[in-house]
C-alpha cells in the first residue's frame, strides 16, 4: 500500500514537513496550498528536495469552490485552475483535489457540474493533470460520495475521477458497501482520517478533531476493505486537521502517523482474512492473512501477530544514585513489604518483590530530576516476534549493551520514553542478589530456567520471599500501572500501546482534581475469570509540558504502580506496623461513602481507622489504599472482590486533592 | 443583587476556593459535594472559616437523582438525603440544590414527582432546609424549568421551590418570557452562566464550555430582567463548568468571575432602563439607569457610563536600558519614519511620532527579557470616570509616582499585565524633549493645552512633525494594536476589553501558523465614515505559558503596532531608502495573488518589488506590510481603500510563516 500524508497533518514549515514524512517512511505527500505559497522555496524547488527525499508529490489540494455555478464565475474559475495547473507542472505534480462546492455554488443541477467538470478535465488533460472531485460533508449541493461518483459518471472525461474521504463519508455516516461498484480506476485518491465520534457540526468537527487511524471510532479497516475491493491501488493518505498536531513536534508526529497507516494496513487485512474465511470476530490464521494481504491490486503488508501479553513482569522506577528521595523510595518499598532482592550484578540497579510483584529500582536517574517510572515489563509468549512488530510499527528499540552472562531482553521506547520490555520469563531475576545470602532471587531463577511465562513460574518463589515479611499479605501481583502523559501525545500513546502491546482503549473518563480535569485512559486485556492480565491507566494531567523528561515534570504529573494483595485489611495493618506513610484520607470521605453505601459501622471504621478507600461496581467491591508521594511517584494497594472490574475512579478526586495539598502545604 | 460563584468554577483546594472568593468581594459561595468531601476541613471549620471571610455558604449542591424512582429507592434516596441535611446543619446551610434525575428515573408521573419532592421538603424542614428543584437541560422528564415550576407549585410545600440555571434554559432555547408568571419567593436560587453557541451534545457543552456572564454568546440581561420583575432578590451566583478556568490561578479567576457578575448587573440595569424608556438598543440616560436599578426587589448597582474609547492615543514598547534590543528598536522606529521627540523629563523614556501615532520607548524593562508592548493609551471623554469605572470593574489601577509638574494620568491593568491609560489629550507630550531645540513636542502641549479629546486637537501637530520626516506619508495614525494572550486568559481578556473599555468583540477566527492554529479576535469600536476609532486584536497564540510576564514567553509569542498612513507605496519607498529590514513576502504569495486576482501586472511587480501584502473585502481593499522583529515585538503599515473594514486576515499565514522560519533559522 503505498502511504501518504498531508502537509496539513503536520506543524513547521513546508521543508519541515518534506523531511518528517520521509524520515518517517512516507511513500507520497499531499501539498496543502497554503504551505506552499507561505514557503520561501520556489516550486522548483520543492520539486528537487521532495526527489532527493524519495518523496511523491502525489496531490495538490485543495481547489475549493469550483462548481455549480453561473458561466461568469466559472469562466473566472477556469483562469483561477489553469495557474494552479501551471503551477503543478512546476511541482511535477499531476493530481489535483477538487471540492465540492461550499463558498458560491448557487445552480443545483447534476448536468451542468458534469458539464462544467468536464470542462476543468478538459483544461487539466492540456497541463497533464488529473482532477480528483471530492464530496465535502458539508457541500452545499454534493455532499455524498456516491453522488460525487455519479457526477463523475456522467462528465465521462480520463482525466475526471473522484477521491474518498473517510472523514467525509463516515462523519455522515453513508453506507460504505457502494464504494465497491466505483470502478477502481475512476478512484484517483484515498484519505483516510479516523476521528471520535462526537456530536457537534461537522465543520468544526472535521477541522479541528480528527486523529489518525487507530485513534477515534471510526471503521477504517471495514472502508478500506471496499477500496481495495473496488480495484484501487493508489496513495491511501491521511488527512488529519487536528489542533494538537498542528503544534506538536513535527518528527514525532510523522512517526506516530505512519504508525496509524501500518496499523491500518494490518488491520484491514485482517478483516478482508476474516471475512473471507467467514470468520467474523475470530482472528484469521497466518495463510489466510497472507493470502488476504495478496487477493487485491492494492497489497496489504502484515505485520507478525502477537497476542496480549498475559501479565506484568516488573515496573522499573529511576532514581538518582545517593539522592535522599532513593533513600525515600526503598524504605517506602520495605514498609509495604517489599523484600530487597540485592543489587544487580553490574549496574547500579537493585530488584524488590512482594509475592509476583517485582519493582527494580535504577539508581541512574540524572541529578536534579525526580524519581519516574522508567520501564515496563510485559509478558509474552514470544519476545522477538512481539519486538519485531513493534519496530515495524516504528517503535525504536532501547539500546541495552549487555554484559557477559546477562539476559537479552527485548525491549523498545513508548512514545513518551517509557521503555517497555517484552518479557517471556523471569531468568532476568538471576542478575541480581549476588551479595545475598539467602538468595530466594537465585533460586527462582533456577526455578524459572527453562522459558516459560513468568506469571504462572514465579509465584510460589514469591510467596516465600515475601509474604514473610509483609505480614499476611498471602500472594501478591501487580494489578496496574497509572502512567502520566502529556496532552499533545495522548492519542499517540493510545495508538502505540493499541496497536504494539495489543491492549485495548476503554472508554475514557474525566476525573475533577484541584489543577484541573484529568482525563483518564484505561488500556487493558480482555475480561476473565480471575481478573484482566493487564491493566494500564494513562492519566492526561494538566499542565504537563511539551519537551519535558520523565522526571523533570511540572507537579501536577504523578504516576504510580499499584499492587494486589489477597487480604488488604491486613496487609494495611502490617505496612502501618512498618511505618508505612500512608496517604492521609478526609474524615469528610467516610461521612459521604456512609451516606453513599450504609456500611457496616464496624467495617466503616476500619477503613477510617486505616485510610482505606471503598468503591462498588455491579459484580462487586474495591478496597485500596495510597502511599505518599515520592517526587512524582507513589504506590497503591488494592483487593478487588466479587471480580470488581474498575480502578476507584470515584476516590479519585480525593486523591488528587490530597496530593495537591500535602504538595502546597495546604 | 446579592453575588456568588459555586466551588467547581476555580481551581485549588476547598479552602483556597474560599479564600479566593472572599478577596474577590462575592457576598456568597455554593459549596459542590466533590469539594468538600475531599476536604481536610470539618463541616465546623468550613463554617467558621466562611464566616471569618464574611462569605455566605448559600447552596449546598448537587444532589443528584432523587425523583421519579420506585417506592424502594425513593426510601433509600431519604436516607441518603438526610444524611446531607445533618451536614448541612453543621455546615450551617440552609439551601440544597437537587437536580432533575438524569440517572435513576424510571416512572414518568409529574403526581409522583410533587409527591416525593413534597416528602423530601417535609424531611428537609425538620433540619431548617430548603429545597430548590431545577430542571436539567438533560434531565430524562424534567428538562424545563416552567414544567420544574409546575411540578413545585403542585407540590406546595413552604420548603420547595425552584432553580433557575441559565445554561440549562438557554442552551435548549427555552422562552425566557414565563419566569415573570413564577412567584418570586418561590425562586430559590439563581445559577448563572455564559456559553459561547456551539452545536454539539448539550451535556458536553456544558460541561466543559461554559464561561462567565459577557465571555460567550447568552441573552442575560434579558434572563436576569425577567428574574428581577418576578420579584426575585437571592443570590445570583455563577455555576461555570470550564476546563481551562479549572486550571487557571485560582485568584485570578475569581476577580475575571466576579468582573463578570459586575458586568452583567450594569447590563441588566441598562436593559430594564431600556424598555422601561421603550427605547429599545439606545442608551439608557443616568436617570432612566438609576430608576431601573431601584425599581425591583433585587437592587442592581450600576458603574459610570463611559462612551467607547474615539482613538489610540499611544503605545509603550517596553525593552532594557542599553541593550542592543532597544538599539534596534530605535533604528527600526526611524527607519519607519518616526521621529524621535526627545526623552520624558525624569524616566528612561523616549517619544517617538509619526503624525498621530505616539510610540513611547521605554527604557525600564528588566534585564533578561525581551521587548514587548507595555502599555495603550486610549483617548476617553472623561478619564476619571473611565478610570472609576475600572476600578469597580475589579481592574487594579497603576501605581504611577507623579513627578513634580507630571500630568496625572488614569490608568489601570488589563490582566496579562498590560498598563491601559485613558487619555483626553496629549498634553503628557510636553514631559518629552527638554533636549530638543525645535521642539515640536511643546507645541503640541500648548495646543492641546484645555482638556479635550486628543484625536481632534492633535492632528495638525502631529502632521507638522513627522509628515515631513516620514517621506510622503502625510497624516499617520494608529490603527490597530495585537496583542498576544495566554490561552488560559483569553475569555478574561475578552470581558475586560469590553466591560472596561466598551469595545466590541467580533466573532474570532483561527489562523494557521507553522506552530499551530492561531486564535485572533478583533475588538472594536464601532463602524463609522472614515474607519473604526479602536481596533484592537487579541491573538491566542498556542504555547504560551501560565505564568509567564510579558518579554519572558515562548518564541511563538508576537505583538505588534499597525501604523496607517496615505499613500503606502510612497511610505513603503521611503522605508526601504532607509534601510528598515522588511519581513520578506515568498514568491510563491505573489504568484497566488496573481491567481485569484488578476491584479495590473505593473501594480503587482510594485507589491513585489516592496514586500508588500494585499487584501480585498467588499468594500474596499488592503495593503500592508511587516517589519521584521525586535524580540516579540514587530511593526506593520497599512493603508485602508475605499472603506475596507479587516486586517488582512488571508495574509496572517503568510506572516506566521515567515516569521517562523526566521526564528528557526529555516
Amino acid at each position: 500500500m503505498r502511504t501518504g500524508i498531508a502537509t496539513v497533518c503536520l506543524s513547521g514549515t513546508l521543508e519541515e514537513k518534506l523531511r518528517a514524512a520521509a524520515k518517517a517512511g512516507f511513500g507520497g505527500i499531499e501539498i496543502f496550498e497554503t504551505d506552499l505559497v507561505t514557503s520561501p522555496l520556489s516550486p522548483e524547488h520543492v520539486r528537487a528536495l521532495a526527489a532527493d527525499l524519495g518523496l511523491g508529490l502525489d496531490l495538490y489540494q485543495p481547489f475549493r469552490d469550483f462548481d455549480s455555478v453561473p458561466e461568469e464565475l466559472y469562466r473566472a474559475n477556469l483562469r483561477r485552475a489553469e495557474a494552479k495547473f501551471r503551477l503543478m507542472g512546476r511541482l511535477g505534480m499531476d493530481t489535483v483535489l477538487v471540492c465540492s462546492n461550499v463558498g458560491t455554488a448557487s445552480i443545483d443541477d447534476d448536468a451542468l457540474r458534469a458539464e462544467q467538470l468536464h470542462g476543468l478535465a478538459e483544461l487539466a488533460a492540456r497541463h497533464g493533470v488529473k482532477v480528483a472531485y471530492e464530496a465535502l460533508a458539508w457541500g452545499t449541493y454534493v455532499n455524498d460520495y456516491e453522488h460525487a461518483a455519479r457526477i463523475v459518471a456522467d462528465a465521462d472525461h480520463p482525466n475526471l475521477g473522484t477521491c474518498l474521504d473517510t472523514f467525509h463519508i463516515l462523519s455522515r455516516g453513508w453506507d460504505t458497501e457502494p464504494i465497491e461498484k466505483i470502478p477502481g480506476e475512476k478512484i484517483f485518491f484515498v484519505q483516510v482520517a479516523d476521528a471520535p465520534k462526537l456530536s457537534m457540526d461537522v465543520l468544526s468537527w472535521s477541522r479541528h478533531y480528527r486523529v489518525f487511524p487507530g485513534e477515534g471510532q471510526f471503521d477504517l479497516p471495514k472502508f478500506l476493505g471496499h477500496v481495495a475491493r473496488a480495484g484501487y491501488n493508489g496513495p491511501v493518505s491521511l488527512e488529519v486537521f487536528n489542533d494538537t498536531f498542528r503544534q506538536a513536534d513535527v518528527e514525532r508526529t510523522a512517526v506516530d502517523a505512519m504508525r496509524s497507516l501500518i496499523w491500518l494496513e494490518e488491520r484491514t487485512a485482517r478483516h478482508l482474512a476474516a471475512e473471507a474465511a467467514g470468520t467474523g470476530s475470530g482472528a484469521p490464521s497466518p495463510a489466510e492473512l497472507a493470502r488476504a494481504s495478496r487477493a487485491y491490486a492494492m497489497p496489504l503488508t502484515t505485520l507478525p501477530q502477537v497476542a496480549p501479553p498475559t501479565g506484568i513482569n516488573f515496573a522499573e522506577v529511576i532514581s538518582a544514585d545517593g539522592a535522599p528521595r532513593t533513600a525515600e523510595l526503598e524504605r517506602l518499598l520495605a514498609q509495604l513489604g517489599f523484600a530487597s532482592r540485592g543489587e544487580h550484578r553490574t549496574k547500579p540497579v537493585s530488584l524488590w518483590t512482594l509475592g509476583d510483584a517485582r519493582i527494580v529500582l535504577n539508581r541512574q536517574q540524572a541529578r536534579g530530576l525526580e524519581p519516574a517510572i522508567s520501564a515496563l515489563g510485559f509478558d509474552v509468549e514470544d519476545g522477538v516476534a512481539a519486538a519485531a512488530r513493534a519496530v515495524q510499527l516504528r517503535a525504536v528499540p532501547v539500546p541495552r549493551p549487555s554484559q557477559a552472562n546477562e539476559e537479552i531482553l527485548q525491549a523498545v521506547n513508548a512514545p513518551d520514553g517509557t521503555e517497555v520490555f517484552l518479557c517471556e520469563d523471569t531468568r532476568w531475576v538471576a542478575e541480581f542478589g549476588e551479595d545475598q545470602a539467602d538468595g530466594p532471587a537465585a533460586d527462582e531463577g533456577t526455578d524459572d530456567g527453562e522459558r516459560s511465562p513468568s506469571s504462572a513460574g514465579t509465584g510460589s518463589a514469591g510467596q516465600t520471599s515475601a509474604g514473610q515479611t509483609s505480614g499476611g499479605a498471602g500472594t501478591a501481583r501487580i494489578d496496574h500501572i497509572n502512567l502520566a502523559q502529556p496532552w499533545q501525545h495522548f492519542d499517540e500513546a493510545v495508538l502505540f500501546y493499541s496497536s504494539v502491546l495489543a491492549l485495548t482503549p476503554e472508554a475514557s473518563q474525566d476525573v475533577s482534581s484541584p489543577s484541573g480535569l484529568v482525563r483518564s485512559q484505561v488500556m487493558q486485556t480482555a475480561d476473565r475469570p480471575g481478573g484482566r492480565a493487564v491493566r494500564l491507566a494513562l492519566n492526561l494531567a494538566p499542565w504537563i509540558q511539551s519537551d519535558s523528561v520523565k522526571g523533570a515534570r511540572t507537579d501536577t504529573f504523578q504516576e504510580h504502580v499499584a499492587i494486589e494483595v489477597d487480604d488488604l485489611v491486613a496487609h494495611a495493618r502490617a505496612c502501618r506496623g512498618r511505618g508505612l506513610p500512608f496517604l492521609p484520607i478526609p474524615e469528610n470521605y467516610y461521612e459521604d461513602l456512609d451516606a453513599r453505601y450504609d456500611l457496616e459501622p464496624a467495617f466503616l471504621a476500619t477503613l477510617r481507622e486505616l485510610d482505606l478507600l471503598y468503591d462498588r461496581d455491579a459484580r462487586g467491591a474495591f478496597l485500596h489504599f495510597y502511599t505518599a508521594s515520592v517526587g512524582s511517584v507513589f504506590f497503591e494497594v488494592v483487593q478487588r472482590l466479587g471480580g470488581y472490574d474498575g480502578f476507584g475512579a470515584p476516590n479519585a478526586p480525593v486523591r488528587h486533592a490530597v496530593q495537591h495539598a500535602a504538595r502546597h502545604g495546604g
